[in-house]
């Protein structure tokens, strides 16, 4: 039997050779990575820049995919493929026609908001959400059109549920949980799961310890049981994994992307002052190499094997080759 | 017989729905198209927003030509294949990395300098002319990587030659004249021209009547019969057209290819302060419907038709598909 595709769809580690080297060893055949939080056009641009460096320089371990067969050629050739996507969408700034030049460049997929009110909807730490913005509904098409996914991980409840209806292909909550388990800010309501299933969308299930029960302290079997719940209440096709490792990140980097240039104040987004830094990883996902570890765990569930390779891997290819370019005629 | 390409590897025009459909009266198979003069990356980018409009409501007349094979598909379905291209090296601003990037947003031709002194080579209007900088020589090395084409139409002699010497790839004169047939500071000596020849690089041969003898009032049999003795100097397979076509423009944007924003002062160029605005065209070339006449006027000089059906486009192709993206292994 072949392995299953192994797919992260989302990490922003500090990247290095290691943590390539790392995805070789964790047999990782692609992972979505965060190059913009609250970075405008031009800086976007310089992070792809800093990207084409990493291409140019370890052609052996990555690619960049633009589309689900990049990620096949990649495992036929044993390297990691990458995707890039936005956590907010500050590299379009007020302009509609940057939609397609960031597709162009490779962006995949975009958040509508982070966490605070976007041009384009509401992020899940604002007090109000006044649904999705004029100017939303005008990118909310763009996206469709060329093929950019809409990725709602950080948007708040209606503006999240009002995207869903809006858009006319399947959205993604790239990096979160469900609130049942754990009722943290970020994770989403069983309304909104239920919708996006029910739309064809992915959620994609977060290892950062804030969106965990139990923290840093969460288990595996904890962990794995609630993605087989979830798999009961929205399909197991609709599931995969958006890990938000954030590996060898300095803590200035979990302040840049809470403030970003937006308060001159202290925000500890979902940390506290006692608490302020990136928190501990669980002991059982410390890296690239440790996915494994999850496969085993949803197998332990009771899991098929399908159902397993579906979750790791081969629901966010099927999702990526639907979801990445212009919709086939 | 079928009808030999036409590619015009040079035109800024006013582009509109009038000249696109002019371009399928004239069958002409692909358009080197300036987005830049002076413009910086944003700024280009912005450009090629406005061209991406234009290929969203004109699929019937044209497409964006990213390789040879585009303008082969153009023709096969009846359109234009749009190829772009840069006059100045100031969407690269001072950073070598936009040099992939505006590859991947489909730049395929870059001139090192447009009339003045530039970060990277020296133009044909500066009095002295002290060759490729160290800027410029990185710059021609990851040019030649990433497959954008090194044009000096508008650069000086010595940065020329140094140039082609550099550069593991040919380059393109795309739009210029040989100064022996008219002395303008424009065109091009043998020394160069042979040079270019033995590079494996093309001359596209301008119709802006500054760079033609007699202005205005120069004959289709002397344009063709100037075509024709630089075939004898240079070889039939190392010339094509670059018409350099400004169709409805108004004055003011041949001011700003002049001045851009480098001088508060007027410069009238090729002009004169008697004639300080666009040329009239020669009235047997005043549009994209008139390549049929040049082509019965290179047959009319005694060119086989092998030789015609290169220097209207065949030439450029196989340049194209060289020169167009990463060196084949």
């Amino acid at each position: 039997m072949t392995r299953p595709y192994r797919i992260d769809c989302l990490q922003y580690a500090n990247w290095s050779e290691k943590v390539f080297r790392q995805m070789r060893e964790g047999a990782v055949d692609a992972v979505h990575v965060t190059i913009a939080y609250h970075e405008n056009f031009r800086e976007t641009v310089l992070n792809i820049e800093a990207w084409n460096r990493h291409f140019e320089r370890h052609p052996d371990l990555i690619l960049h995919a633009r589309t689900g067969d990049d990620i096949r050629r990649a495992r036929e050739t044993g390297r990691t493929a990458i995707i890039f996507g936005f956590q907010n969408p500050s590299p379009i700034e007020d302009d509609i026609g940057l939609v397609e030049i960031v597709h162009t460049l490779g962006a995949r997929f975009m958040q509508l908001t982070y966490n605070n009110q976007s041009l384009l909807a509401t992020g899940c730490y604002e007090d109000e959400d006044p649904g999705v913005t004029r100017m939303g509904r005008a990118v909310i098409a763009e996206m469709n059109r060329v093929g950019l996914v809409i990725d709602m991980s950080h948007s708040a409840e209606r503006s999240t549920l009002e995207a869903m209806e809006i858009s006319t292909r399947p959205i993604a909550i790239t990096h979160a949980n469900p609130h049942t388990w754990h009722p943290a800010l970020r994770n989403k309501s069983d309304t909104v799961l239920k919708a996006l299933a029910e739309s064809g969308g992915m959620l994609g299930f977060s290892l950062y310890p804030h969106h965990l029960k139990g923290g840093t302290a969460c288990t595996l079997e904890d962990f794995c049981t609630t993605i087989a719940r979830t798999a009961d209440l929205m399909g197991p096709e609709r599931i995969g994994i958006g890990s938000d490792l954030c590996q060898d990140q300095p803590d200035s980097i979990v302040e840049w992307m809470r403030t970003g240039r937006w308060t001159k104040a202290v925000d500890y987004g979902e940390g506290s002052a006692d608490a302020p830094g990136f928190p501990p990883m669980p002991d059982w996902f410390a890296d690239n190499r440790d996915f494994g570890t999850i496969e085993d765990g949803l197998r332990a569930t009771g899991l098929s094997e399908t159902e397993v390779a579906g979750i790791m891997g081969e629901n966010w290819l099927r999702f990526y080759d639907d979801g990445f370019g212009p919709k086939a005629e």
